[in-house]
């Protein structure tokens, strides 16, 4: 291998092994402007994609977006909990508004392809997210996913336009991290991989 | 932005773009020997994971896994159509013993996390599996996913121990190019990108 191979190794695999999961309240302006967002998107569009059916499509999430998002989290906390208290409502309502980028990731599952089986399409979307996560951590971009019940409501559906057959399955933030990400134990390959 | 900075965001991008889909059949000796299948592992194990659950496991099917396979493809056939030709018979067998390495990655939902949901697992197996081929081609070697119906039939899953809630989602297949990959067209960001 010349020294050209080996560093593309390394750097492959420190970009991999250096992603973090960093929350959306430890990231902070400035956020990825629009135009590198776009190469983050581009990098989402070069994921596996069985049968070319795109099984997936996001959403940027604006200001009045997420004034409508933190209005779908307080109605879902409070059909869970009727009682919530000021202080839970309050911390329902500005999860909407952490980090400087955010993006809803929905899977679409509509197309009409028995080959391609629902769970291969929701891997796609990993995938592409994945590239997206990569792409942005090159970029010293910081980034974290979460998720959570209200996404899985009525309102949400409602609020964001999702049809019947999309499903919402996570919340990508991007920003500038304020803190590095906790440095996660990983899984020991003896752990996942079987050698039949 | 210093060089260094510039050519690790080329460097990802290029790694990227330049995954490819190589069919199995294009597919040739050398693998990846297994302290290389080891690195692409410890990539997959860095993907993102809700609650660390690590919802995957991967089978790496060596000489007797492949012919039990080639057992598997042959009468999934036969229970589709039993009237079969000899030729389709041939085919469906042969499939078990293409390229140098064959995996098998199964997507295993069985913990009890009523805050992750299936889809959330899935696409962890999708961020696994993309965190795989990238690091798979940073080493220039080729890789391809495959499916097909018997992957989900009851032979499949008895054949290689699959537990209720473990789910075969694809083969990913490692080898040596013998050709480059017929370099796809991506969707266009703004086809599968609003905001809001």
């Amino acid at each position: 291998m010349t020294d050209d191979d080996t560093m593309l190794i390394e750097m492959c695999d420190a970009l991999i092994h250096s992603r973090q999961h960093i929350g959306p309240k430890h990231l902070e302006a400035p956020g990825p402007d629009d135009e590198t967002l776009d190469a983050l998107f581009a990098a989402a569009a070069a994921a596996p994609d069985h049968h070319q059916l795109r099984p997936w499509r996001f959403l940027v999430l604006g200001e009045a977006a997420r004034q409508r998002l933190s209005e779908v989290f307080v109605a879902a906390l409070l059909q869970r909990d009727p009682e919530a208290l000021p202080d839970q409502i309050e911390d329902a309502r500005i999860k909407a508004f952490r980090g400087p980028v955010l993006i809803l990731a929905i899977a679409d599952l509509r197309a009409d392809d028995p080959e391609v089986p629902t769970f291969e399409r929701v891997f796609s979307l990993g995938c592409a997210v994945q590239n997206l996560l990569l792409a942005a951590r090159a970029r010293d971009i910081g980034s974290g996913l979460s998720s959570g019940r209200a996404l899985h409501t009525p309102l949400m559906r409602e609020a964001f336009g999702l049809a019947e057959g999309e499903h919402a399955v996570c919340f990508i933030s991007l920003g500038t991290p304020r803190r590095s990400g906790r440095g996660r134990a990983r899984p020991a390959v003896a752990d996942f991989v079987q050698r039949l």
